[in-house]
């Protein structure tokens, strides 16, 4: 189905949302908050039902994915949920040979080093490969009372997890690639852009309200690096769901230099990190495409006041424009205390204020 | 010594190199160049010299730990050594408990929590503390034909081992005590800032002729936590060392959003990561202070075509500005290939320009 297609299907129930209309800068009566990874370790309830081994094997199994999915739904009150995944599932499902080693991250038994490992990276077949997937969002979609975001890695952060093996600080590998050998790289930044693609589709398909590209590690990237290696894959996955009638948010992690390059790919929503106070982003995106983010997940771990303090200067450096989505400038940190994030959420709900626009 | 007593000892020897010239940013003939962790694992000899254990117990030999400063300068021809040192040193000759474990980093077994570990972080007295330092820096201005700089770390990133324990990828704790316990986290960095300048003004009244300030995790920090929790202490360690008669440069990993911050604690030069490109690192730090960097060590990593490559493209952004050290954006990684670096030396050597100034 193209993203044409998808339109007609795409459900109009939260389209007065919150969060579909901050995504799109019109008017709503209360900022939106969820938070990256706000189903995972920090929640008991999580804990309970995760299971060990593969976070795969969870990913994989509807009934606890959808479990997963809702549990801080119940617990916050957000104003979203997002689709329990993660960026290396549809890898794993054309039979790359990826997983996720709990404490560690995914990690690729043999890297991606040379033009035949391009035929590890067949199609993806949603239907057939992630039916769980689509399994998933249908079930959540009946039971939620606000939108469901898709889930997709973009092409360069899971190509870093791909060509280094597993986890690395430095990416140079993956930067060694790019620079020496410039026509495999995008060969397979187009074959992860094609994952990305048809795994967003399939999500929105399903019933997802909006989509989420997590491109964690582009802030690892010089910004010329980024123009000529990565910005084309990225805009092309976001302009691939353009169709789909479903805001798109795009994110990254120490984005400060690329900030502007990042909303150039087209998305209605920019992910901002900590490190860039919100009204500076606001200055480097612009006034007409949306913001999310920046709390520092690990000041939540200092305590009730200290998140509440940070919560309102987040607030305040928004200063009421429309386009905003209050979250973490990261994932939740798994020894965060839920009591406090309940109490941001409260913060954001009584005090975020959204200014009157004309529309 | 007071640094205003230590101006009258500092050796006027090197007064005239490049690299001191470029940190004052007056005329000189040509780009000087040097690698943050040019001595280290990416050496054969350094392997062969360096011994198993502990790096403390070879900086603490003065004849391995001059041996292994000189190793890069005669290999590389570079045009500043930089004294083989850690950035926990001060705090482990203090007796605050931490060791660097190889592979790992600075490890300490009861990291900082609470204020009667500010005892364990008495003042420091070179030359009884580290007498080992003094004697490795006296051989090496004995043996150099080129300006010693010498080597501290700054309180925030010392500050994070000691509070963490360890290497953290979020620092979640350090940020939790400079939000719950202001006092207490202005008495550590104070301490810590005294560790620095005494140890600094140690090195360059033993003949070091410039001073770098490590701060590696400063842009783990918004601007704001930055400007109220870090700066300050900072800029003392550089204003006590502004009488020395020696420049200093400031350097810190992921700070494009702190950098005017940084330059404003007060050095003659600002080190820049390869996140910001020089020209827009010139626009924020402005004219009249150097800068310091900035080639992705990754990159190295691609091969000498990749490298050469990045290397001009880093040498036009400074567009002949005399206020210029070519260096890399971060420490040189071990897996780097030798003859790849000295191709780059060769590089900035033959190719930097330096645009001539009326002064």
């Amino acid at each position: 189905m193209t993203s044409d297609e998808l339109r007609s299907v795409t459900s109009d129930r939260f389209q007065d949302s919150d969060l579909i209309l901050a995504c799109r800068g019109r008017q709503h009566p209360r900022v939106p908050v969820w938070f990256m990874r706000q189903a995972g370790r920090s929640l008991p309830e999580y804990r309970s039902v995760r299971g060990s081994g593969s976070i795969l094997d969870a990913i994989a199994d509807p009934d606890r994915a959808a479990e997963i999915t809702l549990q801080p739904v119940r617990r916050y009150g957000v104003d979203a949920a997002i689709l329990f995944s993660d960026i290396v599932v549809p890898a794993h499902a054309v039979g790359f040979g990826v997983d996720v080693v709990p404490g560690t991250g995914p990690v690729v038994e043999q890297p991606f080093s040379g033009r035949s490992d391009l035929s590890r990276l067949r199609p993806l077949d949603p239907e057939s490969d992630t039916p769980y997937v689509i399994e998933t969002v249908k079930r959540l979609v009946e039971t939620l009372d606000v939108p469901l975001i898709g889930f997709a890695g973009a092409p360069f952060t899971v190509a870093s997890y791909l060509v280094e093996g597993g986890p690395s600080r430095h990416q140079a590998r993956t930067k060694a690639l790019m620079l020496t050998d410039e026509a495999l790289w995008h060969d397979l930044m187009q074959r992860l852009a094609d994952l990305a693609i048809a795994s967003l589709l399939s999500q929105v398909a399903a019933g997802a309200s909006a989509v989420q590209l997590f491109d964690s590690w582009a802030g690892a990237l010089s910004p010329e690096a980024y123009r000529r290696a990565v910005a084309p894959h990225s805009a092309r996955v976001l302009e691939a769901l353009g169709g789909a009638g479903v805001p798109r948010i795009h994110f990254g992690v120490g984005t400060g230099e690329i900030l502007r390059q990042m909303a150039d790919c087209g998305p209605e929503v920019v992910g901002v990190d900590f490190r860039v106070p919100i009204d500076a982003a606001r200055r480097r995106v612009g006034a007409h495409q949306a913001l999310q983010g920046n709390l520092d997940p690990a000041v939540v771990l200092a305590g009730e006041a200290a998140a509440c303090d940070a919560t309102r200067d987040v607030l305040a450096r928004n200063d009421g424009h429309p386009g905003f989505i209050f979250n973490l400038g990261h994932g939740v940190l798994p020894d965060t205390d839920p009591e406090v994030l309940a109490r941001v959420v409260q913060v954001v709900h009584d005090e975020g204020r959204v200014r009157r626009v004309s529309d």
